[in-house]
């Protein structure tokens, strides 16, 4: 687990009585002062409430806190879920003693239910007081809902001479359907730059993590990713266009990638953690159409669980999507490995030992399967996980 | 069940062993004649070597025969594969005297086995030779593979003064992936009609059934639909611009919506039939793509297994696909009925009365959920089915 803390950055949590069951789910990180910021939020067409606000509060490009409950995800809420929203971020502002808009409000839980505004507005002094340089933890331990365990990374590079520490931290654990299940992710850096800057970071290191386990960015009604920067770190604020941003953006993928790869391992009851890649395709587009396809497939995430080298499957999936895509597909020239076993070849199934050596490979926790089309240059690669019973156990009965 | 045989066909099935539990695996159904016969084939670029074949002997537009064996799909498996089926339907064209390529030939089973055609063609004599009117239940028992029940449906209809018989059978559990589970389905229909004219009849009542319980036409690498027509009902043939010809369409579309639901409801563990329906869309085209997105959530058929009222993840599923699809999408129009309960309404939740109500429904083997878009007159409905364990164990353990 991270500890280290950020320069410019302290944390706390609290229990708000948002959740039913008494524990922890109100955090606040806040910023000694107002730090540029950059925010990528959900592409869903039912935005919840407190994404409607983030959105209009990141057009400053500087935010002062981040406001986070579990419990209630106030989305599907009407004028009401933006009224209860916006009374948060006012209590929130009041305590820091900075504007309203200058806090991002996120929340996760049940669609549909109106967010008890008061009980977060009550417990705002502990909050604020629970702040400190070291509750990270405390304001990842918050947020989490169905997650199996802590989600945070770091890394640490150097800039015009200066360490910067790069922390990220993340709730979520629904990749097996990635579109639907709630993702915050908050990363922090004490390195100097602009919002612009940030933005182009962020999109660069979501580009190269969160969005090789989700589909064509659709998420769920709530989803936010944060990069924040107090510049503590004393470089000379970076810009957009300035060569080093390549280096704080790295720092920023790299977080991001580990905490995409936990998101998935985490994955609702996923016990493996796999990683298909998909070559030889007629282009990349092409490639990452198959790759989802076979990351969403439920009868290859069974098989996944079943750990079954069940190679046809793997075949029938892609030759399936590249109907519906209209991709070329040739029988004759894929083939598959998982793991080194190369257990399919131009088509037809190799032989036992590689076919044992597969299942073999399958029960590790984390694992590659790789198809090779023969058509072309284009490849990609996206996380997955199998689908095993608790991701019905933990859906089929989350409400209750 | 359905028993009635029909005029000019007889059926049989065997044990042939190419299954491993000894189970009756091999299906003979012959024409006294050849007959006009036309088919819909899946659209998976990776087609199994029968369907392969099949589309080929379809040509021609008349069979003698179909046969059919379960535990192996003989899918991915080669030039070999191909000779093997070609060897199968050599064999039954010599048992029944007719040409080999009046065989429609069709396995359904794992991926990537190559279909053991020696056992097959033992044994053919004792196929041929368990031959009956009465038939038909056993040939449908040969194909079944995951299905918890057989799959049979039979429609009545008069043309030209003269009584029409249509009976259907189908195998196919899967359709909680609908895209990955063979589905084979034969209607037989005493009726007079030629290949186009049947061609036409099957595809409209394809539309009207099979095509709403799966995804944009791609299917398993071994999916076959076919209507065949004896003509011994004794009516002048019906071609295919003959208005007479929807009076035998609207029966087959009858039959096939029958074998559909069946199909949906046996859905490898679904304990719930569904009926998703989209009305206010803005076309039926965004209906459909909305309807399809909600049949095939994850995060919906398990709610939908815990008999939970969720609605708020059926238009955060509709949010996504509007995002993914550039539909138009108003949070502040969407209207939810589960049964005839209202349980959002504008967007927002109505009260616990309709909760309650809807949970309610939510027990029963068979209801429907419609949402309301509000942008239009465009509508669609599908069969979906509810995601449970069973689904796991099924898909998991498969192959072993």
């Amino acid at each position: 687990m991270v500890h280290t803390p950020v320069a410019g950055f302290t944390a706390g949590a609290v229990s708000a009585g948002v959740r039913k069951d008494g524990r922890i789910d109100l955090a606040l990180i806040a910023g000694h002062d107002s730090y540029p910021a950059a925010a990528v939020f959900t592409k869903n067409r039912l935005a919840a409430a407190p994404v409607q606000i983030g959105r209009r509060h990141l057009e400053g490009g500087r935010l002062r806190a981040v406001l986070a409950n579990s419990g209630c995800a106030n989305a599907a809420t009407g004028d009401k879920g933006l009224e209860a929203c916006l009374a948060t971020c006012q209590a929130a502002a009041k305590a820091l003693g900075c504007p309203a808009d200058e806090v991002l409000p996120c929340s996760t839980g049940v669609i549909g239910q109106l967010l008890p505004a008061e009980k977060i507005v009550n417990a705002m002094p502990g909050l604020a007081a629970s702040l400190s340089p070291e509750g990270l933890p405390q304001a990842e331990g918050a947020i989490m809902t169905t997650d199996a365990f802590m989600k945070m990374a770091q890394a640490t590079v150097t800039i015009q001479d200066r360490p910067v520490t790069v922390v990220g931290l993340a709730k979520g654990a629904g990749m097996i359907h990635p579109d639907m299940a709630t993702m915050l992710a908050y990363v922090l850096t004490d390195a100097a730059a602009s919002a612009p800057a940030l933005q182009k970071a962020l999109e660069i290191a979501a580009g190269l993590s969160f969005n090789r386990a989700s589909v064509d960015g659709d998420t769920s009604t709530n989803d936010t990713l944060l990069l924040w920067a107090s510049g503590q770190a004393g470089n000379a604020e970076l810009q957009a266009d300035d060569p080093e941003l390549a280096i704080l953006a790295a720092a920023v993928s790299k977080v991001c990638q580990e905490l995409a790869a936990m998101l998935v391992a985490d994955g609702e009851g996923a016990g493996h953690l796999i990683r298909v890649v998909v070559t030889g395709a007629e282009s990349d587009q092409a490639a990452r159409h198959t790759a989802f396809a076979i990351a969403h497939s439920p009868l290859c995430k069974t098989a996944f669980a079943g750990r079954d080298p069940n190679w046809g499957r793997v075949l029938s999936t892609a030759g399936a999507e590249a109907a519906r895509r209209g991709l070329g597909f040739a029988e004759d020239k894929t083939c598959l490995w998982i793991g080194d076993a190369l257990i399919a070849e131009n088509g037809v199934y190799t032989n036992s030992t590689a076919e044992e050596e597969a299942a073999q490979i399958m029960k590790r926790e984390r694992y590659q399967i790789r198809l090779y089309l023969g058509l072309g240059q284009g490849q990609f690669w996206v996380f997955t996980s199998d689908l095993d019973h608790k991701y019905i156990e933990i859906n089929a009965d989350y409400r209750s």
